[in-house]
């Protein structure tokens, strides 16, 4: 079977984001992705989904030049292609939540969605669901956590949204509330970092009040020294099933993770490989949460699924804001990891139903049934796409900046790192 | 594309094996292997092959027995499906050279041979080579290394064989002659653990001084204590690219790194994934040889790998006595693995061109062309499948015993493990 890629095409769009808040200040009214999509001999058209900051997606164009040619089902050949046409890069991830930049880092988030579309590729040509091709799906069903966040009634000027103000802990209860019933979800997740941290603890009070059963988590982003690391772990024993990231560093991972009861997770002190031998020899972190987008692919994250299982780490799933080609993306991986004992972070609800795909996942009792259809199992919907594009060159964003955002209300404000 | 297995075929096999020394004894006359054919209804029919002792040649056989029905691209639940075939049950590997047993390793070793038969198959109803599956080939050649034992002429009673006598420097530097001759294999690797460590020193001086510029090897087989390994390492500064196994235990290995100039590897304490946070902790082992036969396949392999990566440590690979189709993997899966550093081991220049396929791959400067037909690429030889059965039916032998048979000439052998 033939599958040469005969064209790749990279689209960055733009969407609707609420005004979410975090460490780093607000989300923008609009949230940028790019589409990539793979052609092949085989007629068959793979689609992945990235992060669609300009120096990003400079970097994605650069390496779409270079894989005409090259053979779908040479995952290793697609990564030195794109290693080669990186090279010394070396560019900051748009979040800045996501820790420092470096080159290698850098690669893997190139590589990410087009490894996503050769797989759904080999996926549409062979008939066969992208969970087949990562050894098969180990569960029928992948359940997803609920995603709070603090957030403003409404980006200024702009009408509110569906969601309303969350700015306390009758907010935060409201929202969860609100997100439960319409998705079903378990776990609950409380974007953090944004007040001060006996402010956070009481939402979680207020959580752990309101919904008895369902599983917590507190990510603060980092927001906090190691000492209040400390005395947070403590006020919140027995609530929590992890506490993400609450300082920065591995080094200062370790220093809380020595007393909190909880398992410390993380998405920003362990998100490359290379930073996995120091953590483990600092029992920094007891969770990582992979995220295919920048540990390198669905593969990549198999490895680093591999790497947990055998140093006793758990496995978590980490979220940006993303689109339905992830989500089937986040589904799949999911789907054929033994190891994943948690439910995965996603973004989907605050999306408002805006999608690029014409053929979304729906949620079901917090959970989505994995799709058993060739390839991802979702289909790009090209006049959405069409008309995302366009409200990406109109949006006249070309970067995510959450704290130049908020400074546009706030002028003094700057990221709260390790600021509590 | 269905690819449903319809039916699983376990044959053992036996075929001549030289009287090759270890720490164990001497190899019988008769080396056992398993070929298992596992068919589908897609019509191609998948094949692997794994050890022949009795004890795994049962499992093999009731786990086969519940693998109709099975997707063939459904990796992860052929694992769950062996797993339960094989229980609680805790074998030994018939070698007793690759450590403790353990249900884990049990299910492992029982995993192994099907999962390279559902490889083969997918290969071959895809029309791609295994390479593929596993990410795509890295290079176009894999290289292997002379694998040197003492020896007997002959065995016992019996015409010599077409090696000759190997008890000294010189009948090493012999055999290391004659095998690269042949094959033109770089990398030199002598088992020792059969003679005191300054006899096999003696060698190791006698192949650095006719083979100048090929790495060299050592590997014991656990025949030394520690201090013992410490002098030796000392000994050898310079000489080696690694010592392999000087001591048991991840302890004494540990021990031993701490002072040795060259990297210690290992096939003996670090032989599942439950042993490798032990040995990164106690910076035990600097190289890890791995076997698709234990580990759990080729995939399990691929993990392996990534974790070694990961941490810093050198990947090599170990052979037991194979045929054909287990060449063909290792060849594989080295081709898709990037950090393959080490020229692999492997026994088959010792087999006299015995083989079960009818397409063995064939030596040139002591590398192999990475298949890119389908599949492995190799073909079952049913002949010499028929022929080789009825042997092993003949031979009597049922598990591989080096020190019982070596009993039979030196009533008072003992395996010498730690012995020096
Ligand atoms: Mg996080
Ligand atoms: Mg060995």
């Amino acid at each position: 079977m033939s599958l040469l890629i005969t064209q790749v095409t990279v689209t960055p769009i733009a969407f609707p984001d609420p005004p979410l808040l975090n460490v780093a200040g607000v989300h923008q009214p609009w949230a940028l992705r790019t589409i990539v999509e793979v052609r092949t001999d085989a007629g068959v058209v793979g689609i992945g989904e990235s992060y669609g900051d300009q120096p990003h997606l400079d970097l994605m164009n650069r390496a779409a030049a270079g894989l005409v040619g090259l053979d779908a089902f040479d995952l290793n050949g697609l990564r030195a292609r794109v290693a080669e046409a990186v090279g010394a890069e070396d560019t900051p991830a748009g979040t800045g939540l996501i820790g420092a930049s470096s080159n290698q880092k850098t690669i893997a988030r190139v590589v990410s969605p087009f490894e996503v579309a050769c797989l759904d590729a080999q996926g549409l040509a062979l008939e066969r669901p992208v969970s087949d091709l990562l050894g098969g799906r180990v569960r029928d069903r992948v359940s997803f956590s609920a995603y709070l966040f603090y957030k403003w009634a409404a980006h200024p000027g702009a009408e509110p949204d569906e969601w309303g103000p969350a700015l306390d802990p009758a907010g935060i209860v409201a929202q969860a509330r609100q997100m439960i019933d319409a998705y079903g979800f378990e776990s609950i997740k409380l974007k953090g970092g944004v007040f001060e941290p006996d402010a956070e603890i009481a939402a979680i009070r207020a959580l752990r009040e309101e919904f008895g059963d369902h599983p917590l988590r507190l990510d603060p982003n980092c927001g906090w020294t190691p000492a209040t690391s400390i005395r947070v772990a403590e006020e919140t024993t027995g609530l929590l099933e992890y506490l993400e990231d609450p300082t920065p560093g591995i080094d200062g991972m370790s220093e809380v993770a020595q007393s909190a009861s909880m398992p410390l997770a993380t998405n920003m002190c362990v998100v490359a490989f290379d930073h996995i031998a120091e953590a483990v020899a600092k029992r920094a972190v007891g969770v990582i949460l992979s995220d295919h987008h920048y540990w390198g692919g669905l593969r990549a994250s198999a490895e680093l699924a591999a790497i947990c299982r055998t140093f006793g780490i758990g496995l978590s799933m980490h979220s940006n804001t993303h689109l339905g080609i992830s989500l089937a993306a986040m589904t799949h991986l999911a789907a054929a990891t033994p190891n994943l004992e948690y439910a995965l972070d996603t973004h989907t609800p605050w999306q408002g139903g805006v999608d690029v795909v014409t053929d979304p996942l729906t949620f079901r009792n917090g959970a989505l049934d994995v799709p058993t259809t060739p390839g991802l199992g979702v289909t790009l919907d090209r006049d959405g796409l069409e008309r995302m594009h366009r409200d990406y060159l109109d949006c006249g964003i070309r970067s995510r900046d959450d704290t130049g955002y908020m400074r546009q209300f706030e002028p003094g404000f700057t990221r709260r790192t390790a600021s509590w």
